[in-house]
């Protein structure tokens, strides 16, 4: 071949239409990414080049911002695997911030990249109902794990979740559950509260609540081990995985043993869930899900279509593993009496009204 | 207050210059984020508006690429949050890719993301010598965890670390060590083994390999365990520490102990190594600096300063958990002997020339 490849020459070497290869150069997310890689390497072996070069400078790009709270917690990690699928089938790209659970931040951070972007996907903000609100009225926004007036929304299953965990334990003898708390300005954190307020009432079974903690975090979770100890729960329901295994670290530290002293369940069966020894019990959210739904909502929004006004809320299971089993008859096991004589019992565990969060 | 608010009423009650609120506007990433929210915050309460409404749609967003191959994998979970924080202080945004292990995906993701950014910073890239410079004429271009000619590059002290992990196996009596292999296209996984081979040579320490076994998943870590159990190595240095991790799960269905009856070594010292149980002896990599000097190298360039024509290599050290132990005298213990007569012992472990990669 001693002329210059054309647009024609790349088409029939890739097996495709020559509008298949322009739309491949101009807007690669219109076209299946496995067809548009090998349009790109046909193109590269013949030496074609689009007039401008090199060609895909010239693309317009089309950004998403998506925010999360913390990157490094796993339950982020499918919830933008999902985004990032979604995206690129719908011929967007994904500018992420990581604004470090801080409402501050993540406003900045927003704010700033408001401008490059045609849409915003909020996980678990931290932000106030009004700016969430006012960011709402520059450009379509979705948010995720938190239902306000509105902004379209979607969630996960909490009341279900929360019932399906103290039905559980409710049916492995268990009589008193302690709820370890999540960050306080998260709305799923006084959801979940307040649900297995509900759950409790209705099962007769005895709730409490400790923290918040501070940051969900495993620190978090070692340093509300003492705490927890010398509570007389049989049961933890924590906020998240990640607290709830950062706890199970703190409780072996004690001489606590789960789930022979303790039963653990968490919440977003992580990875992190089926690594731990033993076993997490959790309730399954489906983070993948959360971020293809997100994504695909938000673009519709983009596109023009009107969004539902009540949130959509996605199903949850409880995954039942090792970190829960039948209550002992004596719940007070020598272990926790010993650490029960160290502990600050009475100030423990406080009950406070998930109403006023 | 009766007339409409100006620049100078919001820079008083910030109590800043007239000049910090204008750039807060204009170029957030130049003022300090705290800084930069208290002014957001003080020209709401006053109902500031920059002349265009919204004001902030005006900014100019500069992005940078980030390019990881697998989201889940805690080991990037560091490295985006080092990426962040810098780019935040320099003024950027950054735009994420998660590529799925696929170098073809990979390629077909960054040439989208490439008229919308400044620079790319690739991780661990799975593209071609070729594919990389290619894309390193069109925009700076820094990786990390590879080392290419003509590419700025970025490295963690592989050798060194590989080193320290088997003089620490040399140190407990292991005299037979197998690696547990990465993916094909890691730059970082060649080069960890030939490492391990040298080192091998010079502590008289017998080195085997086995794999590649997929990409580094806790499946694929799951799987090779009855592999690794059939051979005579009494220790295992794994890819990283997923890998490591499944494994030690894959061990534990057949029976074998860790460390009493295998030692096992992983790579990153992410998250996930402390919540295991035995705690995972690893080599810890500086990830958050490496995100964080990615960065501050890759803005530098856009900038116009000229690279290192020699990779950069960041420190390592080895951090000593329970997942490690004295090699016992008889090193087939009786579990591993059962799981022997299954297993396929002969064509188990293989050992491949490094240079071959």
């Amino acid at each position: 071949m001693d002329r210059r490849p054309t647009i024609y020459d790349v088409a029939e070497a890739a097996g495709v239409s020559a509008s298949t290869v322009s739309r491949a150069f101009a807007r690669p997310g219109r076209v299946n990414a496995g067809t548009a890689a090998r349009i790109f390497e046909v193109a590269k072996e013949l030496g074609y080049r689009t007039s401008a070069l090199p060609g895909l400078t010239t693309t317009h790009t089309r950004s998403l911002a998506l925010v999360v709270t913390d990157i490094t917690n796993p339950f982020y990690a499918e919830i933008i695997r999902g985004a990032h699928e979604a995206a690129g089938e719908l011929g967007y790209t994904i500018l992420l911030s990581h604004t470090q659970e801080d409402a501050q931040l993540e406003r900045t951070w927003t704010e700033r990249e408001l401008s490059g972007v045609e849409g915003v996907l909020l996980t678990s903000s931290r932000m106030s109902d009004s700016a969430i609100r006012m960011l709402a009225k520059q450009k379509p926004v979705v948010v995720l794990n938190r239902a306000l007036p509105e902004v379209p929304s979607l969630l996960v299953d909490n009341a279900r979740g929360v019932r399906r965990a103290l039905e559980h334990l409710g049916g492995l003898g268990h009589r008193s559950v302690l709820y370890v708390a999540g960050p306080e300005t998260s709305w799923t954190d006084g959801t979940r509260w307040q649900a297995l307020r509900e759950a409790g009432c209705e099962l007769e079974i005895k709730v409490r609540r400790v923290g918040p903690v501070g940051g969900p975090t495993l620190r978090a979770g070692h340093a509300v081990a003492e705490q927890v100890a010398s509570h007389e729960a049989s049961a933890v329901i924590a906020y998240n995985d990640v607290l709830a295994i950062g706890l199970m670290h703190g409780l072996r530290a004690l001489g606590v043993r789960v789930p022979e002293d303790l039963s653990v369940v968490g919440f977003d069966n992580t990875l992190l869930a089926e690594i731990v020894s033993p076993q997490l019990t959790t309730v399954a959210a489906p983070l993948h899900a959360l971020g293809t739904t997100g994504v695909r909502n938000l673009v519709g929004m983009i596109r023009g279509a009107v969004p539902s006004r009540e949130p959509r809320v996605l199903p949850v299971r409880l995954v039942v593993r090792g970190s829960t089993a039948q209550r002992r008859r004596n719940s007070t096991s020598p272990a926790r009496g010993t650490t029960k004589t160290s502990g600050s019992a009475s100030a423990a565990a406080t009950s406070i009204d998930a109403g006023s969060r």
